[in-house]
Order: structure tokens, then C-alpha cells, then sequence
């Protein structure tokens, strides 16, 4: 028996990503407790419940965020340094959000894939969200900013485990310039055009459609889309 | 304000991985607590600490078990079912262990591998520890063998994103039937032999020696060693 051993809050965090064809964006709300630092915009999370486990947690929250049941996500990380949560204005928000006297609050870190387009319904505490691009992203309570910034490395490393993930954020039918600017957002560099072409060569599961864009000023490029069928084959194949 | 968000424990869990150069096997202690289960075997873990993030307990209980400070070491996913403490045994386990009242309980799983011939200098509270395959795991407390079943879908997913890792398995030489066996005990099924001979010759991080086994029974096969510098260099083309 140790004294050491500590009760602590546990709560989940959620870095929704979307792409609005030029750059990656998060999904941000707005702090609404009433004091003038709460309305700082922060990650969508929430203390998980007594009988909930912290998937369910997530879901929820994103549930109430989106209106939408089943956003791609996936467990990413638990955030649980001791100074997380122990700067003033984040202890006065958890006491008036929350409750008083939080000694210590452990959060699980969630990623999720959101196409921008999709009509959002907010049904969440949170009276505010807006999509911000991941190069705006404004100082943020607790460790946020850590967060975001360790997210984008994950996010890139599930693009390379399992590229399928890129359709969860692009139009059903995208064009090549499109997924182009995608994996430059993902990858935050300079990808060159022609090695990008020969890169979707190689990828079975990006299929040309018989389709062009359409009401554009510049030349119609062709659509593509993106079959998981070919996808799934390939990836049994492994 | 709602009475529902809880106070928790929160613990650490470690899969520790080694290979016997034939199976894949787990680093597994006993609980040392006095009841006729306390015998069970489990995975190595702790309680976090006042000031402790989880990844330092996590290099705490790998550190006490196996004296070795630097084990490569991930984190993996939490797991916080409601109900993962809630059977009898393990209750009376944790008030005696611990403290008496544990509501809820939950644990980040952390993933380490451990050359299996290394000598481990055992500090920890564990008065026994042993390897056992993963094809002979026992039943285990808590939610223990689901853990280390989707740790082994894990250790798959980590040695694809960075094959590197297999080298922390394997002896600093070896050859390429050890290589072999490696891959199929991760992955656990039959690797056809030649297919695995081309699949090593796309791997110029894997090196031929000019060097054989010795007293071996049978043909003494060639050596090899993982060439972490070829390896760095093909990885930072990606």
C-alpha cells in the first residue's frame, strides 16, 4: 500500500481531421464556461463517463460534434504527463466545466477523418467549432498544441500503414491534382508532380473514371475514385 | 457538473516480446499477493505514481524487471473497459496489492521487445518471472489475454511500419533461416522459404557476413547482421 498511487480523472480528446483541397485541417470548439479564458478554441473531448469505456467516450463526443454515427477513428495515444492540466485558467475551467478539486486529468488522444463538405449537426455543449488549417492552429488550453503536433505524425504514419484512410477525407470522385495536394498536406512538403503520377500507378485501387470535372475555369481534369474492393484484394495479398 | 464522470486508477501494462528461435514468447510475472490466486501468472505492470507520466512507469516496471534501461518500447492503446477489474479475484488481488476500493481501474498497454538470451536482473516487486510462447499462454487476471491478443495484431503492424524492429529479436548475427522462423512466429503462419530468400534480397539493410555458424550439427548456413546505417539511409528516401 503506497500513498504514491494516484485517483485521477481520465478524459479523451479528439483531433478530427479534414481537408479543404488545399490544406489539412482540425476540427476546433470553443471553451463554455463563462470566464474570459474559456473562450479559447480547443480540442472536442469529454471526462469519460462511469460505466463508459474511452472508445465509447469518443464516439460520443464526436457523435455530439458531427451528428454523424461512424467517423473512421482510431485510438491514438494517452496523454498523461503530471503538469498537463496545471496551469490556472485550465484548473478554473476544468472547477466550472467539471467539477472542483480535479488533482490529476489523463486524456486518450482519438484521430478522426471527416470530409469538410459534410453538413455538421452540433448537438454537443460546445456552442462553437470551426475547421482550422493545421498551419492557423491558435494557442490552444492544457497540451493541445502538443497534441496536434504529435497527431500529424500519426496521421501520416496511418496513411502509410493503410492509404485507404486518404478517401475518408477526399469527394467520392476527386481528381489526381486533388489527391496531389492531399498527400502534400499530409506530408507537409513538396511532392513532385510526375513522380506522384508514376506513385498512382502503382496504386490499383485509384481507378480512372470516364468522367471529367465539371464548371471548372481551367481545363477539366478526369475524376477518379477510390475502390475499396480492388483495395481489400491487394491488401489480403500482403 | 454531473456526478457521473469518475475518479479512476489508472495503471501500465507491459507485453514484453522475445523469440526462443522457433516461437514468438511474452514476458510474464506472477502476482506475489498472498491468496490462492495470487499464483496467476500476468502481465508485468504498476499503478502510475503521483508524478509519474505513463511512459515513465512503463521504463520503471520494464527497468525492475529486467534491469535493462533501454528497451525499445511503444506505447500501444489503453484499455478501459468498465467492467475489466470487476471479477472477484482480481478485487481482492488489487485491495491487497494496492489499496482497498480500486472503483475503476485503467490501463495503457505498452509494447517492448527483449532479446530472450539476454540476462535480466530482476528487482521488482515480482518474486518470479518467466517466457512463455504465445501459442501457450495461460488464463490470465483481468482483461490480460485480450491484451496480448491484440498485441500480437500490433507487433505486425510495428514491424511493417518499421521493420527495423525485428533486429531487436534476433541475436546481432544470424542467419536467415532464424530470420525466417522470425517473421513466421510474427506472423504466425507458414512463409514459403524461396518466396522469403527474394523478399530478403529487397532488403539491403540485411547484410551478408563473410562468416558461418559454429558446431552446428547440420551445414553451417551463412551469417547476416542488420545494418541500421542502410537501414536510416533507405528510410529517410521514403
Amino acid at each position: 500500500m503506497s500513498p504514491n498511487f494516484i485517483h485521477t480523472y481520465v478524459s479523451i480528446d479528439c483531433v478530427v481531421f479534414g481537408f479543404d483541397e488545399k490544406q489539412l485541417t482540425i476540427l476546433l470548439v470553443q471553451r463554455n464556461a463563462g470566464t474570459g479564458e474559456s473562450k479559447a478554441l480547443k480540442l472536442p473531448g469529454s471526462l469519460i463517463y462511469n460505466e463508459e469505456d474511452v472508445d465509447d467516450a469518443a464516439q460520443r463526443v464526436l457523435f455530439e460534434l458531427t451528428g454523424i454515427k461512424k467517423l473512421p477513428l482510431k485510438q491514438f495515444k494517452c496523454f498523461a504527463s503530471p503538469d498537463r492540466a496545471s496551469k490556472q485558467e485550465d484548473r478554473l475551467w476544468l472547477d466550472k466545466a467539471y467539477k472542483p478539486d480535479i488533482n490529476r486529468l489523463i486524456t486518450v488522444v482519438y484521430i478522426a477523418l471527416c470530409k469538410i463538405d459534410r453538413k455538421l449537426t452540433n448537438i454537443s455543449r460546445y456552442k462553437h467549432s470551426e475547421w482550422r488549417s493545421v498551419n492557423s492552429i491558435p494557442h490552444m488550453p492544457f497540451d493541445h498544441n502538443l497534441i496536434v503536433g504529435e497527431s500529424l505524425g500519426e496521421i501520416r504514419r496511418w496513411v502509410e500503414y493503410e492509404p485507404a484512410i486518404i478517401s475518408e477525407l477526399l469527394p467520392q470522385k476527386f481528381t489526381i491534382s486533388q489527391l496531389h495536394k492531399l498527400y502534400e498536406a499530409i506530408y507537409n512538403r513538396f511532392i513532385d508532380i510526375r513522380n506522384f503520377h508514376k506513385k498512382v500507378a502503382t496504386m490499383p485501387y485509384i481507378v480512372a473514371l470516364d468522367e471529367k470535372e465539371k464548371g471548372v475555369p481551367h481545363r477539366a481534369a478526369r475524376l477518379y475514385k477510390f475502390n475499396k474492393k480492388e483495395y481489400n484484394k491487394l491488401k489480403s495479398n500482403l
